[in-house]
């Protein structure tokens, strides 16, 4: 497939970009479109060996701003990197965006350029955290700091076609994150959105789940309003973090473990990383009306090959044709009185 | 100090509240009444040395149910232990009260046994968690799963008190658990929580907090509503979990840490045992009228003897006096036109 790179958003622009986009086209072949000003991409493409899958579409202006203005600064730089990308999609020129910059602007701008699935009522992000005993798909992580029941009927719909059609699990369950597993349990909106999300034809849901399972395979898709979707994850970040800081300290505590440290330490970096839901891949801005994914603003190389490989099996899949057919399907059968 | 405990309540009762009383007896030499049906208990510490700061209060009636009447079963159910030790409480007889019993029971029993700090609008339930750089203290932890803008701004006044008298932090710090450290982010709920926060005399509030920053000593109090505090802790409660099954993993994989490993496990249990919130000394139900403790269900001796010290140490502070005082001050300035 090909892959829209926005060269220019996040902290390492555009060294980190190139690389990855570099490294991504000899790994798995994806084509990358890197999307900046062709001067500065021709010089950072010129210290590395040639790839002709990696190529330069350029865009001329660069949007500097504070959080305030961030929707009104992407509609008035047209030919910003970021919009430039989302240009590429709409047109048909490249299969899926992704970028590192402000997250508020790289939603705006995929909204603004490319619009909605028609149906959906608000697109979701969303990432996919490996643990161990299986893949879980988290939305919504920001996108919507207040929500609705029936926005939260429709992030379970979205997460399912994508567990679907890109992670390909059959069936997917979809869970609630909630304060207590029994029917009912939460607030307002948690309460009303499991009669919702109940009452959704079409995806498998096992209903409440808690904080303290997310880890456990208990479901494929989980379920959350963005507020809460974003605080928790970010709270288990920084608990992850303390836990890994403590564990450091006990091992250093002992001479009887320092050598054991040593080599302890890229496996804890590795544990470390397989929590940090933001750096491996991106998330996904499902509900637009094509593959957009947003990655870090701290992103390194390894961080931009993971985003164009997911972006790459999304594009290359069935989810944006799942998505349109199950939105239209759910239109269609609410204006049959469903 | 004398502390009420309700020997009833929790999954190992009475087995480890009356080896939790006798421990916390010897150790601090708090004074504790144990609540439940005299025979049992009788029975139960002739099984150890006898103390004579333990003591039995009896009660016979039990509470059976299921989530939904909780509320009607505490009312219809007088002479349970758990109203009983709240009953202690309300005429003078003990200083505080400790449960482990279902907590909704014993909010509920706290609030139609003792009733509210007048001015205090919703009692939340509280919590400290020891990191390293230092406590904090987060409220609320689930007591309401809905908030207004009113109700974040007193659990900063109460928590603060908290911090203040029990915590021993002086003008202590109070921050708003948020999805982004700027002002004015967030849902609708932390946006509003934010202005009223800022306009509340008598506290240090700091501004917004991320979950990022919770174990670095950015601030001493943070306020949540309790459906995201209940979440976000269990979110992390879990990935501790599994972090902790990570590292675990990773020294077994290989031969060369499994000496250490033998030696580590102590030390990886008391990394998690730290982030476990519901472990250490319980959560304290605060704007009741009374000092008033909510043990984890599944405590031992050891979480009995804890919530006991907290107990303790709450009833012989100023934390009420406090309370009180405060929310008049806020009523009196209130009236006065503020």
């Amino acid at each position: 497939m090909r892959v829209a790179l926005d060269a220019m958003g996040g902290d390492h622009a555009p060294v980190e970009q190139v690389k990855g986009a570099l490294i991504a086209a000899q790994e798995f072949g994806v084509e990358v479109l890197l999307v900046g000003p062709p001067d500065l991409l021709e010089a950072e493409l010129a210290k590395h060996p040639r790839n002709s899958r990696v190529s330069i579409v350029p865009s001329l202006e660069t949007i500097q701003m504070g959080e305030e203005e961030i929707v009104k600064a992407v509609r008035s730089h047209p030919e910003a990197s970021v919009n430039v990308a989302m240009g590429l999609v709409k047109d048909g020129r490249a299969d899926a965006a992704v970028s590192a910059g402000n997250s508020g602007a790289v939603a705006a701008s995929a909204f603004f350029m490319l619009g909605r699935v028609p149906g959906v009522e608000r697109p979701a992000l969303g990432t996919l955290i490996p643990f161990n005993s299986g893949k879980l798909f988290v939305l919504d992580l920001g996108a919507n700091a207040d929500c609705r029941p029936s926005h939260m009927a429709q992030f379970g719909v979205m997460g399912s076609a994508f567990m679907e059609e890109v992670g390909g699990v059959v069936n997917p369950r979809v869970g609630l994150l909630n304060m207590g597993e029994e029917d009912g349990k939460g607030n307002d909106l948690t309460a009303e959105s499991f009669d919702k999300l109940r009452e959704t034809p079409g995806i498998n849901f096992v209903g409440n789940v808690e904080g303290v399972e997310i880890h456990k395979n208990v479901c494929d898709v989980l379920v959350t309003d963005g507020f809460t979707g974003n605080v928790a994850l970010k709270v288990g970040e920084g608990i992850a973090d303390y836990i890994l800081q403590e564990v450091r300290a006990t091992i250093k505590s002992s001479i009887l473990f320092l050598a054991a440290a040593v080599l302890l330490k890229p496996a804890l970096k590795r544990s470390l990383k397989s929590l940090n839901y933001e750096e491996y891949g991106g998330a996904n801005l499902l509900g637009i009306n094509g593959v957009v994914l947003i990655a870090h603003g701290r992103s390194d190389a390894v961080a931009f090959k993971n985003a164009l490989r997911v972006a790459d099996l999304a594009s290359g899949s069935h989810l944006m044709e799942k998505m349109r057919a199950t939105f239209a399907e759910a239109k269609a059968s609410s204006a049959a009185g469903r």
